[in-house]
């Protein structure tokens, strides 16, 4: 396995970042000393249940153009916070909670794991996040990102396999040559499927205490690790 | 100028690697050790000079596609040493030497000075180098971009407005938020017409000790600097 890999490219909300928390918390905190009254935890699960629908609509009807991970977000805030009850909200509340996306916080293992990742090969996001997004998470973060690959650079969300193919292309690298790393079966699927070497970290509370799915690997991936450290470990970094 | 500035990113190709000297080193000592005879200062100079008019072609021909500077020097290359009279270069040699490009060293200032920068900013190259060039030259040469912003992310080369104004859109900028740092003043100018800040900072050898252009600022740019570190010093970095 060691051999083959020369980069190594993460999905990031869920795998790299605690999404759910670092907004739960920030919203809680910018939302209490603005007066704003809200049930954040149900904003939150509620919006990223909107993020799938609407990455859909860009993959099934690409003659519409390419929006960004910011746009439709953006897009279904002010309906959801209206439809959760949520009042007093302006257009600058909207922007400044669409922006929470790129101030979220690295589970505990990933600045350590990509800093010892990084030492033996390329790493990078391979995420449906727009680049100002990872960039903007990267410097909050600290991630050590060698590149930013995302779903804008390819026109394409995953699991289109222009990205996970794209990525590959744009490193001038075989597709067995780069390995993806993501907290979900699905990604990690599409990624085997066209050939890329694939690695399963487990994050059982990213979608908080009674999270279902993706608590184990259900596939034969190339490698299944307990956290970023671990796989840096694996690979004797 | 401080105020404004969120990104600065960089021309690289004799801003921040002396491509000149790199590959002629680099060359000559592998030419050496295949006892391959030629005169790689020519060579070089001559591969550097085929490199504008084959991005003019893709700038003038757009509905040929886009083709990355791999692609563009690696096509050069077998006519050049050709014509040249370089003998005993199989596929694999051409290959080698256009690889040459992603290694190539850093001025001095390079690294200090961008890893001071990166303290306060978002720092990336805006070149005309394709993602996998950058990526691995920044592993060679050290570089600690935050993000790699090539040519080949907006299909277009410099001076073309998409790749100056698709820099500032996919970071989420305005122009006046992006400062382009060059030792070439037609690169500014660009820059400049689109409304980027903008830093010309000489290196007056990066064409060997015979240089003639862009000795100094040509216009009144944003800033003008001594090298890398001044920069930095001017930020307050």
């Amino acid at each position: 396995m060691k051999r083959d890999v020369k980069a190594i490219l993460f999905d990031v909300f869920g795998t790299v970042v605690d999404w759910r928390s670092s907004l739960i918390e920030n919203f809680t905190q910018w939302g209490g000393a603005k007066g704003i009254d809200a049930d954040w935890s149900l904003l939150v699960d509620a919006w990223r249940n909107a993020y799938m629908p609407s990455m859909e609509k860009v993959r099934k009807h690409p003659e519409l153009g390419f929006a960004t991970l910011d746009t439709l977000q953006r897009d279904s805030i002010e309906s959801l916070a209206a439809r959760l009850g949520i009042k007093g909200l302006q257009s600058d509340d909207y922007d400044y909670l669409t922006y929470g996306w790129h101030r979220l916080n690295p589970w505990p293992d990933s600045v350590p794991g990509l800093v010892r990742l990084k030492s033996k090969f390329i790493v990078g996001p391979l995420s449906n996040g727009n680049i100002a997004l990872l960039v903007n998470m990267a410097k909050y973060a600290g991630l050590p990102w060698d590149v930013v690959l995302s779903a804008e650079v390819f026109k394409h969300y995953k699991p289109d396999s222009e990205v996970y193919l794209g990525a590959a292309r744009v490193l001038g690298l075989a597709p067995h040559e780069v390995m993806l790393v993501a907290a979900h079966n699905n990604d990690l699927g599409a990624a085997k499927s066209f050939g890329l070497k694939t690695c399963f970290v487990p994050r059982p509370t990213e979608h908080g205490p009674q999270q279902k799915c993706d608590l184990r690997p259900e596939d034969d991936w190339t490698t299944i690790v307990k956290d970023i450290n671990d796989l840096a470990a694996r690979f004797g970094c």
